[in-house]
């Protein structure tokens, strides 16, 4: 079975295993404390062009947006999402579990827009009764989105003008950031990011990294006291270097958007397969997921070899499925796929 | 700087990370449902001698914690505590934050025992205005204890005996569990932890493990849905298999117990030296946290050239210090040591 | 200025005060353990035909919503409800503070049916990833609901009957209920709503109390410890007997309904006089709120005089509007008001 | 049965009945937003000598302070209190139902000193771990003491400046404010408590009302959106006049200081009587509540004819007990209590 059903089927990138052995018998102190985590954050600042940053590590990604969001919200405050989002949907709600509720705004896509926000901000502005419902607080999205979708500069530009017009912090979830810097369709570097969002992560689980997150803090209204929050939340790691040497070896040279082209480079030549063949697809993704709607029978022979998520039923007889590819994807086994794809 | 400022300087034991290197190109399910997984699952049960328990793998201890806690007890109940314990001090209002009160009890060694918990019991259930005041709803301690110490197999029998005719279930919390099991003064082994509490965890973290720890319900009534509580409370590991490959390789021929030894062996080599010196103890620990009372210029000397903890002031000129072993920890670092307490 | 804006715009009904003054120098126990809630609690057990009810009295609706939904879910469940129910909008996210998820289902009319929660608990359990899902744990409905509308005995009896299979307890909201049981279109009695709800609140505050909720737990497993989550949550009140003496004073010869009929002969008038006059409804309710669509002129010209909401814009020139009527309603108000619709 | 057991056995002052009475039928807008709370929040202003305070009211104490504090504090922060303070003892926890952890100060009387916040502030900062602990962030006092103990004027100004130095709001729990200011062994007046504190209470439950309270906010910082936190924490009473109708009774004339008065009177006399018959009291009280130590002979004789409190055992033969004034006492019940104390 070669397996497309997520981007985490994998360990690390070789380069991180062979880190950490190197260093594994170095002493140093905890919590992320250690000189590897400060060289990891010099060079994240590096790569946002920024000098200001709070850069903490944290472990997961449902963590990492607990932790931001429990940070940012007064009690009587939510996060404003897309229906679609990772908080509003598949995280168990960790985000209500620390008291808030997730403000959903409709998307086909997966991404929001301004007005959208300004719309939802003015609603509850507007409504007389508003002291009996939960005030917007912040805004959240997601880069590449869930359906593998990206902003664009000009759209990031409007949302992050609007939330800064309506006094809400904008922290985007890179969990597969990578995968949408790199994309041919993007027109944002992670200078952008930095400059447009409060607060946002650079995603590591998902693109080459055993684990972690780093959660980079623009807006410094919103630094303070973060570290107690993550303790709380249960994600300072003891050995804090974990995170550290994962990520200097990350961005110490560009090893993360090497790594992230690598998949979505992969993703591409399966979606050509696909598309050549005249399939459709659910979503118009330029990153490392593809989302190809594929009459069952089809779906069941590819079943047999490779593994794949079903997404959604689309009518009686079609359904979006998603293939994944990541840092890890060998050539090798995509172009196995694509062959048994154009032998359909 | 030799560190024995804690139990988590290092990286892992070379085993470890040689499976890692292994079995990095392995394609697996994630979330813990592939077959590492499973293995180090099935050498926990055999090592707690045990059929039925329902194993987790967790990132850390304040997660773990939270996570067991939370899903133990109804709104209005509380966990009873040494007022030592981890969850009363160290987790930054971890368990407040998910609404429980923390209900401690005195304690001079980080112990808790029968009586006391019973007292609490009837205290709050004789109480007219009972129903004003937080339940205790469960109990935990850990072993061995933040100051080194150990339950005997009769202590635990006790409390065990007592929080079953209180409805109360035992938790314990074994961050350190392997230099407790192995220490000379436990008559305790992982067959009676298992036999005795409700639920318990194999701290991995310091033990041997880049991170991690090992959940282990043995009370069905616990089980329920605890996978739902791990991913909301963050600890749900995207590549699961990280932890089943580490709990595996320290489970599968006992390495487990025999780095425990070792640290144990270590922090004896150093007790008694300070012993031999003169010095007295905090706490009688035979485990691998040694508490000195030491003279301040003592500490100042000893603090040039190693790293350990400040723990407390005794007066105006003594403190309480503790250095750490681990399964790390160099033998020929210990007799450096040895040698300089010699010479003082 | 004539207020129909709501049906908490007065005190309470004159009986109440006066039993008020009657027993104001008695002394009594405190939180509710007094005689007249012991009687109150008697008349509402006889009143639903039930023996073993638990009964208890709380102050505000928002309260009791929290207070209940708070002690039947377990951390990772949410609460399934209408997206118009009075949890899902007008609590200020109460329900989520708690730290649960409200999961809404679509609604035309402020209803939920049996099929629409056997949806979506399907939907929960056959999703191969639930466990990062909010879990279903009970279902929430209000009768009458937001929007004027009743159950029928048949809906009721069906979604009753899905809970019971789906194992999730079913809790009524009758802030309104005596508007809705005494409704000519609603064909339950207050012994249907008791056989087929695990818990629901007989509304005070709004049907002639000054203050006040009579919550009915039927399901002897939710009973247990719910005084302890009264008093967390801030509704046991000092001067418990304050709502004991209203209850008792409701239900001890059927005043309750007697009053709750005259609000509903108010709302009927007011709806046949727009009726008449060619108006339609945003709602087919047969209670005590009305919800004509009305000209955006003529909601000036009657805004002039009386006192209504503006429930939601239709188009350019059309509002739906809301008028309340209430025990309190004086029928002299009405033909004032109906006088005038005729004029228009 | 003559009761002495409390300060809430009885209902509300003759006059705010008949307030009650006369504005039965008017119609107002709900939520406080009505001309008696604005009356009522006028009068309180003047009797604070404050023009800028904001002012709500709710229903009771618990649900007063847990509404305060979790408007207050930040996640990661808890609240200080004397380990006797209500929100530690007597309150279900409510606090850490909103996530807060009690930071308690060892307290003999039910008061703390401005050094012993200073040293729990400074024992925070000075700690290398504060991460890993609760942060300190309000200080909770009442006034009078859960103990019937008054602070000096100097004692609350030193504390009132050691907060403002730590950064650390002061809220001050005044359920029984009205019998500690009228205390003769009280210097301060309601002014001071306005002038010193960030946010208080004036209790309406205990002192003449049905029930309600009256929070004051005096600092600009804390004043935002807090009606949202009221409504969320179910505190938002939809007939909100009936807090301001009571509040204006009590505060259009006095008529708040005129009872507290006529209680003290009562707890003098009682207090009197006990010590002239040899008994010991527990705490030096001057204000409702009286804590003599007697025999158990003795508590049983009088607890035929009298409901008083049990406090705490103090040995084998002798406990504290509790007599409770109000202003509804009786002063021929405590007549004929001091005679009956007399013939003892």
């Amino acid at each position: 079975m070669i397996r497309f059903e997520n981007d985490y089927t994998e360990g690390a990138h070789r380069r991180i295993l062979e880190r950490l052995w190197e260093t594994n018998e170095e002493q140093t102190s905890g919590y992320g404390t250690d000189e590897h985590c400060e060289k990891a954050r010099a060079y994240i600042r590096k790569a946002c062009d920024v000098e200001n940053a709070d850069i903490h590590f944290l472990v997961g990604g449902t963590q990492t947006n607990t932790t931001m969001i429990a940070s940012l919200l007064r009690p009587h405050q939510g996060v404003v999402s897309a229906i679609t989002g990772h908080i509003a949907v598949h995280e168990t709600g960790a985000i209500e579990a620390t008291g808030h509720k997730v403000l959903t705004l409709p998307s086909e896509d997966g991404k929001i827009q301004a007005e959208q926000v300004k719309e939802l901000y003015d609603a509850h502005w507007n409504d007389t009764t508003h002291e009996h419902m939960v005030q917007p607080g912040m805004v959240y999205i997601s880069h590449p989105t869930e359906n593998g979708t990206t902003y664009t500069k000009s759209e990031l530009e409007a949302l992050s003008k609007e939330c800064t017009e309506c006094g809400l912090p904008l922290f985007l979830d890179g969990a597969r950031l990578g995968y949408g810097l790199v994309s041919e369709e993007c027109d944002l570097t992670l200078a952008d990011i930095a400059r447009l969002c409060d607060a946002f992560y650079i995603g590591g689980t998902k693109v080459g990294a055993l684990f972690g997150e780093a959660v980079v803090i623009m807006n410094d209204a919103l630094k303070k006291d973060f570290r107690y929050m993550i303790k709380q939340k249960g994600g300072l790691l003891a050995k804090g270097r974990l995170l550290g040497i994962q990520f200097e070896t990350l961005f110490e040279d560009g090893l993360y958007f090497e790594i992230s082209h690598h998949a979505v480079e992969m993703a591409m030549m399966i979606r050509k397969a696909f598309a050549e063949k005249g399939f459709s697809f659910r979503y118009d993704s330029a990153t490392n997921q593809q989302f190809p709607i594929l009459p069952d029978d089809v779906r069941e022979e590819l079943g047999k070899k490779y593994s794949f998520s079903l997404w959604e039923k689309v009518d009686e007889t079609h359904s979006v499925v998603r293939f994944c590819t990541s840092w890890a994807t060998k050539k090798e086994n995509v172009e196995i796929l694509i062959e048994d794809i154009q032998a359909l």
